[in-house]
């Protein structure tokens, strides 16, 4: 239990913000939370009008919005009876992946040195950034020739936003940055680097999570071998003797805070800051993640996180995105998968093809007085490709069983629907290789904001759902890593897990399965089990012609 | 050549109104057009909250509108110089098909009798009543089993929109109606007899084109046999001694119009009335139809007419809604397929989805700024079934190759481009069983109004497209018609082609297939094909894995 008068700081450098939270270690309380903007670009991404694929960031942003967010939080705690600066005792960072920044061997961005300031290639390179697309193709195949053991650890193909992807991409488009480069960090290791004084980018503590899910780390053989990386590009298997060969879990201290960084954000120099982690994952400890239980981070995309026991090898789980040893809760596998894109659907629709122009709230309602099965749609989630299972960008959406009388909201509910579908393949895989999911946690603003969402994927997925209490589970998760790499001793925690039997909860609604509603969702599963193999699986064969005739019959019964 | 002014009137009972077309036989200009609306339920059409397939008609409104229509043309066409009344020396009769009416032993329809005046059976049962698709599938099951020969007269399946299914549909919930009724005719025959005073059901004249497509009838065999009608009711083979066992073509005469019709319309008595058909067919007539040359009525739906030369057995091509002798031109084949939703789906688009709400006009040019396979779309054209070459109702619509970024504009397009696939499905077949498609001639409101469209269709099928001068072409096949039973004894033809030649032409825009486009859709048809036929055709199996990723590739091909 954490000493009277406790208190953590989460940092959470999301891909617009930085948010900073302030956590009561003793009553759980989320004390104050601040938010600053990055400066550069759209909404603090850099953008190229010629190449949709492009999106960076300015790396001298990240000390800015730190520096506000973290002040703007403090600014609000002293307003709370009991809060004193001086009691923060620890801090834990999370920020999106997989951003690599290339650095110098002071481990500082090569884009604070005024030769590179304006270099798009000397910026971070923000997770959503696609123009590595070929390189990462070219990884995969590479990779299911000579080691196809490092597809098992990523789920069946290398993405287009990873690490090596993207440090590839850079030493073809601009060699003049990778040669400067001494090394790259990814953003979660910057962060820790900075605030605790590291000056090596050798030294510099390196996140298990980043690691293990965005550069193919594996904790005993380290990264990708010299050789496999030489045939990539002799370049690289150079770099890859500046990079590291060990890696930590986010219970553990990068550092302490330094001086300098202390007077900045107004706090006493000296407070453990932990290893970076990435936001879902951090997101999914806030959440208060366990064996079983699913956490789901529901936003434009889904990111689903589930650990299990270390009882024997790493579980290779065909079509999910990675399985790494601690990336989630040190002593478990940390399993990923994802949907990249549910929120990003609805908004879609929404702004393109909804007539009257009252978006969500009206097609919402609507949607909400329809029966399952009775519009006779289904839908794939395709729009943005497919991550899990069948890791593949090059898909699309598909809409079937549109008459002459289908509605706006009909589709709407349709698309709603294939996200559950979608996230039920996820369950499923898992099951299916022996990790349990018995309920389904969520957090993002969609689970927030979207009852009918919610109320669907408990009847699509047969499985009970709830949301996670804090509405910011990322910098809770954060800031959960802060207080155990503090200790217990310093009126932290011993562990994650003891941690956040201290400071996570969910919120008291339940959506249950309703049986009848469960029935139907069963039928239509199947058939969009049937789209899915036979639209996504290649070589797979099959005969479709029952699909609209049954979509049909569920439609009629429904209505009756 | 018709003698010197010479007139025909063209009488066109559509859906919702009747038209009057008078043509001058000499110069083949069309000299008058009057119109007259149904007074009787919505635009014309009784309907039934209660049961959206209920489609029905007073037939007290065919009279009044036949009486409106008539004069209004009249009082055009006086103020025309060189018009006179007294020279109108043919009649001819177009309608809707199969538009059953019980009638009396008269011929009097049974809703003119004040007990049956609010029966909903005793109306006229509109083409698109689709109350009978049980009655319909029991009497395809049927044929299946004990004629087949039938199903290859009416394309593999009989429809709810047809003569029996209507009938059968009628013995059962209304026994009463069914009891009264001597005889049932078409609308086409009806009119035809009021006008030339036949006052016995049985000596009614019946159309040819109506009897083959609507009824199975079969020139040599008469009606179904009665052991087949029996083991459907055995009222109905009862009633099938009550029908006729002749059927006549559209250039004979079917009577003289009466003193008392002659009166009402301020015609002279005596003029030969031709035997009536349906709209669609005489549209064919209209449009200039001849071997080699598709007539396609393009509106709602889509009505696809050729002929073919009787050198053999009656064609059988499957998939096709009907072949019946004479049906179109006398002394050949007449054939018809359709796409029972064309117009309807583009309409649904913009009512349902269009967010700007400007509906058409902007969409279409959104739409044809876009290059063939650029938006990465793909769509079956099935929302209301497909009725060629399937012939299944329980089909509905397909779109795939959605990403977050489709616009409506493209699927607008899309929907273009899936219903001139549609199209082109049918002209596959026909040639596929030796009959040749060489040119295109479009007419309807669609045809005229939408350049875009009629460009996709020119290079999505290939052919050239050109649209029929006329832009009533049914009232002008009827006009025809009216010339070739006059006869030139009296000013008009000996034949439907001399008419033809002498009254038809082509407006002179050629819409001719642009190469690049036609290759790019002769790459999105294969893959149409692949959709429907993995969805259409029971029992088929297929691979479909490379639909999507070959979208993208013609996509990404076609915005470089």
């Amino acid at each position: 239990m954490a000493a009277a008068g406790a208190f953590s700081l989460g940092l959470d450098f999301g891909t617009n913000s930085a948010r900073a939270l302030i956590v009561d270690l003793r009553s759980g309380r989320e004390l104050a939370a601040g938010v600053a903007n990055y400066r550069t670009g759209t909404a603090g991404v850099i953008l190229n009008p010629k190449d949709p694929n492009l999106a960076r960031q300015n790396p001298a942003d990240y000390p800015v919005a730190l520096i506000g967010c973290v002040r703007a939080a403090l600014r609000q705690a002293r307003r709370r009876r009991g809060f004193d600066p001086r009691r923060i005792i620890g801090i834990g960072v999370d920020t999106t992946a997989s951003t690599p920044i290339p650095v110098d061997d002071a481990g500082q961005p090569l884009a604070l040195q005024p030769v590179f300031r304006k270099h798009l290639a000397a910026q971070a390179w923000l997770w959503k950034d696609h123009t590595s697309h070929a390189e990462a193709e070219e990884i995969t195949n590479l990779a299911r020739r000579r080691r196809p053991e490092y597809l098992r650890l990523c789920g069946g193909a290398f993405s287009s936003e990873w690490f090596w992807s993207k440090i590839l991409h850079c030493r073809r488009v601009a060699p003049e940055v990778f040669r400067a480069a001494a090394s790259w960090v990814e953003l979660c290791d910057y962060i820790p680097a900075l605030l605790t004084g590291c000056d090596q980018a050798g030294a510099i503590k390196r996140s298990m999570c980043a690691a293990g899910h965005k550069a193919l780390f594996h904790p005993q053989l380290g990264l990708p071998a010299t050789d496999f990386l030489g045939l990539l590009d002799p370049a690289l298997a150079e770099l890859r003797g500046r990079l590291y060969c060990q890696a930590y879990t986010s219970d553990q201290p990068a550092g302490k805070l330094t001086p300098e960084w202390a007077r900045r954000l107004n706090l006493p120099a000296g407070i453990p800051v932990a290893v970076g982690s990435i936001d879902a994952h951090l997101g999914a400890v806030g959440a208060g993640i366990r064996p079983g239980r699913l956490v789901k981070i529901l936003g434009t995309s889904s990111c689903d996180m589930l650990i299990a026991p270390k009882t024997g090898p790493v579980p290779t789980i065909p079509g999910l995105c990675g399985v790494a040893d601690g990336s989630i809760v040190p002593g478990y596998w940390g399993i990923e998968a994802g949907q990249p894109a549910v929120g990003d659907i609805f908004n879609w629709w929404v702004s393109q093809f909804d007539r009257r122009g009252t978006g969500h709230r009206r097609l919402t309602r609507a949607a909400a007085r329809l029966h399952p099965g009775q519009s006779g749609l289904l839908a794939l989630d395709w729009n943005n490709g497919n991550r899990s299972i069948l890791v593949d960008v090059r898909l699309t959406g598909l809409l079937i069983g549109q008459t002459l009388s289908t509605t706006s909201a009909e589709v709407y509910r349709a698309l709603i629907e294939a996200t559950a579908f979608g996230a039920r393949v996820i369950m499923d895989r898992l099951e299916e290789y022996g990790v349990p999911v018995k309920e389904v946690v969520t957090c993002g603003g969609v689970a927030e904001k979207n009852r009918l969402l919610m109320q669907i994927y408990a009847d699509a997925t047969g499985r009970p759902i709830r949301i996670s209490r804090s509405s910011q589970s990322c910098a809770l998760g954060a800031a959960i890593c802060g207080a155990v790499a503090a200790g217990p001793e310093r009126g932290g925690f011993r562990t994650v897990q003891q941690a956040q039997r201290a400071l996570c909860g969910l919120k008291p609604t339940v959506y249950r399965p309703d049986p009848p509603s469960t029935a139907v969702y069963d039928r239509l599963y199947k058939l969009y089990r049937q789209l899915h193999d036979a639209f996504g699986r290649p070589g797979h064969t099959a005969d479709l012609s029952r699909v609209m005739k049954e979509l049909i019959e569920i439609r009629d019964q429904a209505r009756q």
